[in-house]
């Protein structure tokens, strides 16, 4: 079963707008949840829309009002997120923080308290669209499931870092978890009784396994930072990046012992023309681009892909061609489509 | 054989300034190369400094003079370091950022035609000894060794990030390169006969191996990026993000043939006091910190520590017993010395 994408946007805000949210906020979260999957961040899409909506009902998701300003220094800016949709607290900020680097060459916001962000590569576009360089960042002080390196209890969240670069023709999008693997796949592997590719967790006792069920083993295993037990001092310092650039920044994180489901954000754009002019920067970029494209493959079959490259063809391919869910998702969704009386979206 | 780091800074700056360097830089790059070794970066200090030195003699690395400012925005500058020492330039511009940083809550700086800038992590104290959050990032455009994912020819260099969190107590001190070691690493393990402890580059067939001679080989091999073959799409992210922020904002780098040994750079400072406070970044650095510490070891021996943490009590030992130099780095040196009518440095 394929839908339009707009078909698919229209049935996500409806549901979110029945369960209470603010029709404008509901219209921005679906936007770019189905971006999400367009681009084939599926664990990041849709498939995350029954849990917000559950957050919406339950009240863990505030569905009106504004962020709060609690500093406003033109290129450097705090909000306090009040756990208001962080998909559209995202967009938001990524748009403001476009808006001021075009001012200023740059501009930086953290955002405390913000409910979950979704996937952070379906924002940069907001940012590359205009030539701008874009990072985002987050990292969710109530949970703690990556180990540093070398440890056997957890302390971070994947702690992903997206990265959008324009080049004189298609941006470059990168979305990383400093861990090797993210929460939301390894739920999805446990749900669907497989396995991870690699040995990307450790049990409580700290032995490497590929099985993501040691993540809710009681006591619970850790998934392992970028690099494994052979370098995971690397995944280790992008965590504790992250968790500076966005707990520390925004003033609010673990130290504060919070509990619901959610983010700290950091959101950064900077505006080359404003440096040493956007085409001598897309010049550098795209030379950069080419080389990787050109560099012969170990395997024949597989071609150097610059990141964010297959996410672009999926999601140019969504938008003529119509998107197929992954599975499950689906099904979840017309439970409370349903329960709220909301028409189920017309297949193509 | 131990020396006080002072007797090494004055030997060090008075070989510069016989090779003909401006006495106060001569200063400065002596201060940062010794710092490295200090701090136990043994291949990006003195190790380095022959090389300086020749380029000094062969008028690649220029003497005098100050970088040109390409623009100045306030918070966005872009400098042509024209070939001066990178060492002094980065650390001039960490000290301008952090000025700036301090008025403006952030600023960002990229330098084009730096010359070589050693040891990224020797900088950061200039930043977070005044509670200042630091971003260092480097490439050089004129090398190539390591491959992006999936190819067999390299496009990029080992392209580091460091990165400085002041903490309630000592600062966090990370410093990594994108790929799994570095290029000085690699001509160290050649130069001693020994191997890299796992599969960290491949050959020109796209083979992997523990041999640092498959990247001097014809045709060379390259390394690898971090996350190896297992995961080496984060890597292969972080070197383009590095490659985007030092030649992209520094509108200057690989697409123009340079040719000479140096670096692009990018430096950016973040004052967290205009953020949500710094009393409020440094509780939450802090508690992260401790939590990272109380991770209880998979190997028993081997406690969790911070990134930095050895670099700076190894740099406290150094202050009070004086430090030997890594083997070779001064009997190297005593050649220049003996030329140039340099004092040896008396040992302790």
């Amino acid at each position: 079963m394929r839908y339009a994408l707009d078909e698919l946007k229209r049935f996500a805000a409806e549901l979110l707008a029945a369960a209470g949210l603010d029709v404008d906020k509901a219209v921005i979260v679906s936007r770019y949840l189905v971006q999400a999957d367009a681009m084939g961040h599926t664990t990041h899409g849709l498939a995350q829309l029954p849990d917000y909506l559950e957050e919406i009902l339950s009240g863990a998701m505030r569905t009106r009002g504004e962020p709060k300003v609690i500093s406003d220094r033109g290129m450097a800016i705090v909000w306090d997120g009040e756990r208001l949709p962080g998909v559209w607290l995202t967009a938001k900020a990524v748009e403001l923080a476009a808006d001021r680097a075009s001012m200023h060459g740059l501009c930086a916001l953290a955002i405390r308290r913000s409910h979950h962000i979704g996937c952070l590569a379906s924002f940069l576009p907001i940012a590359t669209d205009h030539g701008l360089l874009a990072l985002i960042a987050c990292s969710d002080p109530s949970a703690a499931m990556v180990a540093p390196f070398g440890g056997r209890a957890a302390v971070f969240t994947p702690d992903p870092i997206a990265v959008g670069i324009p080049t004189d023709r298609d941006p470059i999008l990168i979305d990383m978890s400093s861990s090797i693997t993210t929460a939301a796949m390894s739920a999805r592997l446990r749900r669907e009784g497989r396995r991870f590719p690699g040995l990307w967790a450790i049990d409580a006792e700290g032995r490497s396994t590929d099985d993501p069920n040691a993540l809710v083993a009681d006591p619970p295993g850790s998934l392992l930072g970028t690099g494994g037990p052979d370098h995971g001092h690397k995944g280790y310092g992008m965590a504790l990046m992250v968790e500076a650039l966005t707990q520390g920044l925004a003033g609010h994180g673990r130290a504060d012992g919070e509990s619901g489901w959610g983010a700290s954000v950091f959101v950064q754009v900077f505006d080359p023309e404003l440096f040493a002019g956007g085409a001598a920067f897309e010049r550098q970029t795209g030379f950069i681009a080419d080389l990787c494209e050109a560099s012969p493959p170990i395997d024949p079959t597989r071609p150097v892909r610059l990141p964010g490259a297959a996410a672009l063809a999926r999601l140019r391919e969504a938008e003529s061609q119509g998107l197929e869910p992954h599975r499950g998702i689906m099904e979840d969704l017309v439970v409370f489509a349903r329960r709220h009386s909301v028409a189920a979206p017309r297949s193509i």
